[in-house]
């Protein structure tokens, strides 16, 4: 790669939406060359620099974690290139692997970041209801094979909704910033398909809010499973959130069963 | 494993029906140990003969080719054990890898042979539209990004109707066995999912019949694919049955875009 840098104010702003698997990936951030793991953000950079042969940094709306899927993640990146963006989003398509691709690329603001301009995320996490875990959808679901209570979950899922201190919601990094969130909406209910002539049902839990703490998606989601268990009571949620304590929420679930559906600007 | 073998007259006969993603697999046929590719037939006898600790051999209702998957692929075996089906198809679910698992097991008349007592068969090839290959159904589509002609597809579907000699879209294996057989019903539908907000269609070809010689759905839907690019129009298909010529044909499409949906008794 050649040393064009270029001055960040002169050169374009180009905003790509991405779909990825992240099964194969150590997540979103740029890892360093010493952990031998890959990253989305490694390899979008490499294969966008190796294109426009340039230096390129790519800023994602946020960081999803290792084995977590984007349906919709957003990303931008100042080039001084002048190539029509539906050449690059052919191109850069060319070069990506087949688990990372690029839906949409529109040149945009100088103004707009993905991260910064971000008003809303909406995640989903989706659960495999089968008694026998899906083949076809085994990367994409968590098994949960028990009768689960949806009326207790959207009892407590309401409890969520608006502005609280998420603190117990999150896999505390000790860095002091606010865990205040906003939670604009969640919605559980059933994807129904079809499995050798008998439905197959997942449950899908889609979240939107102002933002998310680390981890929050999959503890909000281990909890609403223990209430759906029976376990804990829909109410525990008001409980919880006013303990701010970690140790009261449900488990952190694994990472296959979430999406990053979309991010809202 | 223990030397039981016992007399095939005084076995209960088990059916299964299983689903399988064909991409880690050298297809569903038992390989000779110096291949060094594992088979979906070979890692369901070991499993079942690990948990019932008896000899099994399992017969299924035909080959499926490396990389082609099954939603609903039936096989049976003979066994001396007493267990229950319910904890048989549990049991032998859990030593079975995530990509291969049993839907259901049932026990069958002695005379029950998921080969010859097979009526019929269905299959489907899906074909990804998508101008970028979709990520999350690159290993179940075969991506072809150009228009096709429906209608003219669907003509040509119907010249496949009835009783033919089916040689020219097979790959010969010179074994002198008829090449006739009886197409039952082909469906070409669109099937429409939401991809970040835009539909990401797929075609399929649903295709139901008394027997498929080997390649044969491939070789019929690389046809009806060059149909649909009008490479080629619908009628060729009367002279190519008419022809006998396999060179004469379409090409063979990959095996990743290839389900086996079901098989009828």
């Amino acid at each position: 790669m050649n040393n064009k840098t270029g001055n960040s104010r002169n050169k374009r702003n180009i905003k790509l939406v991405l779909e990825y698997d992240g099964s194969g990936y150590a997540g979103w951030q740029r890892q360093g060359f010493t952990t031998g793991k890959r990253s989305v953000q490694n390899i979008l950079e490499e294969c966008t620099a190796k294109y426009l042969d340039e230096n390129i940094k790519i800023i994602g709306s946020g960081r999803t974690d290792a084995g977590v899927h984007a349906l919709g993640q957003v990303a931008n990146f100042p080039c001084i290139s002048s190539q029509s963006v539906e050449a690059m989003k052919k191109n850069i398509n060319i070069l990506l692997p087949e688990d990372i691709k690029i839906l949409d690329m529109q040149e945009v603001d100088k103004e707009f970041h993905s991260r910064y301009s971000a008003k809303a995320k909406t995640y989903e996490y989706r659960i495999d209801q089968g008694r026998v875990p899906s083949v076809f959808s085994r990367k994409y679901t968590c098994h949960v094979p028990v009768p689960l209570n949806m009326d207790a979950m959207k009892k407590a899922s309401a409890c969520f909704a608006g502005t609280h201190d998420f603190k117990a919601f999150s896999t505390d990094r000790k860095n002091g910033k606010s865990t205040v969130r906003t939670i604009e909406n969640i919605d559980i209910y059933r994807y129904a398909r079809q499995r050798y002539g008998k439905p197959a049902n997942e449950i899908r839990i889609k979240i939107t809010g102002d933002g998310f703490l680390y981890n929050m998606v999959r503890i909000m989601t281990g909890t609403l499973l223990e209430i759906g268990q029976g376990i804990r009571c829909p109410e525990d949620v008001i409980e919880i959130l006013k303990g701010k304590n970690r140790q009261h929420a449900g488990i952190t679930v694994s990472s296959q069963g979430l999406f990053l559906l979309g991010v809202r600007y």
